[in-house]
């Protein structure tokens, strides 16, 4: 079994490089042929504001032969920042650390083949799924992106985005003046198209073929009036858009069809004391309309389920409601494949995890 | 991160150790101070009649500061026995062996602490909810036991129910009769109780005070009309019992409010030809006066929120319906004491599981 770091992995595989598979997986989903299992949260108090959550979902991949579970073991707190609510998790773990690690599996042995923490990979899936969307859903003309965000989620959009459409100009909002420069330092020189800093989400957006936004925000980023036909929207969160995007938006697509992420609350809290509880209800993709469950998913799209966009001027947009195990199997069988391949990572016994009995 | 193997594990902990931090786990989840996440099940067409298994569930037990995952990965088929059907595991991991693992995690700083197979502690957690139940719910001077099966489980019932009543006679009934007599020739020096063959399950049963069935059956093992008043019976699967037997039982409790594992079967296969998810449909508990969801749970019954037995001449039931991620966190807590106290296994460096980055 191989033991991977997020610094192995990073040198083997550039953000990006999974779209294909991450594409062959949504198609296979769609068509019955992979499955993914919900992500479920549990959430148990260790101080006043500070929850101890434990989240699991998986996936099961044939075609590439892994199954892959996502495991994160964290201390989160909620903090204010530019007037709405963030998530952050605590480096409680040994020398600062976090805990979040995916296993991969066998579908022709059962053996596990490999452990590795999901930080590096996340930007590649979550990148890889808004980069899919506005594959199918951007005007195939389309060359002025805003970008709100200035995390490195936001980077790997940026990079990832460029790979699927031709931007030539950028547009990079994030509260935090500081950041959003320390941004455009960064990639300004490591990106074909220009950057440029704008002073508000208003201004970013104004003109742009293309909305990424890429936040830890818990409330709506902009108003969704500020939208111009022909636009592509896409989020990270439900939340980062508020509804009136979300009833302007034809098609509106779903990463998939569960409201959110189940949730147990423990140890006598109320869950709505909770914000990743409390935000969902009323869930802000909820449309009169139709219900969540009856929109189209990623999965639809890619399979040509769905037609996408079919007129210039609509708003089509990808709401990302809620991850997928799926995604840690796509994104691992290209891990695994590429690690073997350079020889880079550690290698301990399959052995240790055997067993010779079964319940 | 400490690795164990079965056999470490078999040294360190008895089987029946686990009874007191189980009853308290199962307090615990009664009062909302515990999490337990439910089981999903993959299934996958490898070939003919076998099916690559894929199997999640969790817990949650901050009392005892420790997250449990048990993960299966598994090649499995299914085979007629003695007039039912059977399922089996394929040994195709290396050195024909299977792949079930146990991760432990803290919940205070949220570092995975140990990893073991899942095959050992098995007998533990599900004896010991059976015998949990028995402690509750079978008579104060219950001494005649009926045992149905004989396998692992039927031994691990057999030592770990013994703790729980004074046992005087045990009557073991399973088809095939070289294992039965195997397994009398193994435990009848081992155990108290005097152990007598029977050469069908009504002989076993009649006169019993206690009913235990410990098979890996999908059809019921005796009818209902069988069981005379004041017996207590139990079952490991809700299909080795009839409807007969849970309509006549009262209080008849249940382990948890799902009827049954979440399954997703994919590859184009018809989920009704595969027998764990065509057994559950009508759900063989299905009482047309109490749905499911509505029967007291093991938990209520040890937390004293449902009274158990009030009558001697009652037939009383604990129905085993599905498996409990939370059982590996009780279970787990304790293997990781013994072990650290013991200073068996195998130690890696937790740090190569941690971190710097989250996503």
């Amino acid at each position: 079994m191989l033991i991977l770091s997020n610094e192995d992995i990073e040198k083997i595989l550039p953000v990006g490089a999974c779209l294909e598979v991450l594409e062959e997986a949504y198609r296979d989903l769609g068509s019955g042929m992979a499955a993914t299992v919900p992500r479920y949260d549990v959430f148990s108090p260790t101080k006043p504001n500070e929850f101890y959550e434990y989240k699991t979902m998986s996936g099961v991949l044939p075609n590439r032969k892994i199954a892959a579970l996502r495991l994160n073991s964290s201390v989160v707190t909620w903090y204010e920042k530019a007037g709405g609510v963030r998530k952050d998790k605590l480096p409680v773990a040994g020398g600062d650390r976090y805990v979040g690690l995916v296993m991969l599996f066998s579908t022709e042995t059962g053996e596990p083949l490999a452990i590795f923490p999901d930080g590096y990979v996340q930007k590649l899936r979550v990148a890889g799924a808004s980069a899919i969307a506005a594959r199918h859903l951007a005007r195939k003309n389309a060359s002025v992106m805003a970008l709100l965000g200035s995390g490195w989620q936001a980077s790997a959009h940026l990079i990832t985005l460029s790979l699927v459409r031709d931007l030539k100009k950028v547009r990079v909002f994030s509260p935090n003046a500081d950041s959003r420069r320390r941004f455009l330092d960064e990639w300004s020189n490591n990106i074909s198209a220009e950057l440029v800093e704008a002073g508000s989400a208003a201004e970013a957006i104004e003109g742009a073929d293309i909305v990424t936004c890429t936040t830890n925000s818990i409330s709506a980023l902009f108003p969704g009036e500020l939208l111009n036909p022909g636009v592509h929207v896409s989020c990270v969160k439900p939340c980062e858009l508020d509804a009136s995007t979300y009833q302007r938006s034809d098609p509106l697509i779903i990463h998939w069809k569960e409201a959110k992420p189940f949730q147990i609350v423990i140890g006598g809290v109320d869950p709505q004391s909770i914000p990743d509880v409390a935000e969902g209800w009323p869930h802000p993709l909820t449309r009169e309309d139709t219900p969540l469950w009856d929109l189209p998913t990623i999965s639809q799209l890619v399979n040509g389920q769905h037609p996408g966009r079919t007129k210039d001027e609509a708003i089509s947009c990808f709401c990302n409601n809620v991850g997928l195990g799926l995604q840690f199997a796509a994104v691992g069988s290209e891990v695994l494949a590429r690690a073997r391949e350079a020889r880079v990572g550690r290698e301990i016994p399959t052995d240790w995890f055997l067993e010779s009995v079964h319940p």
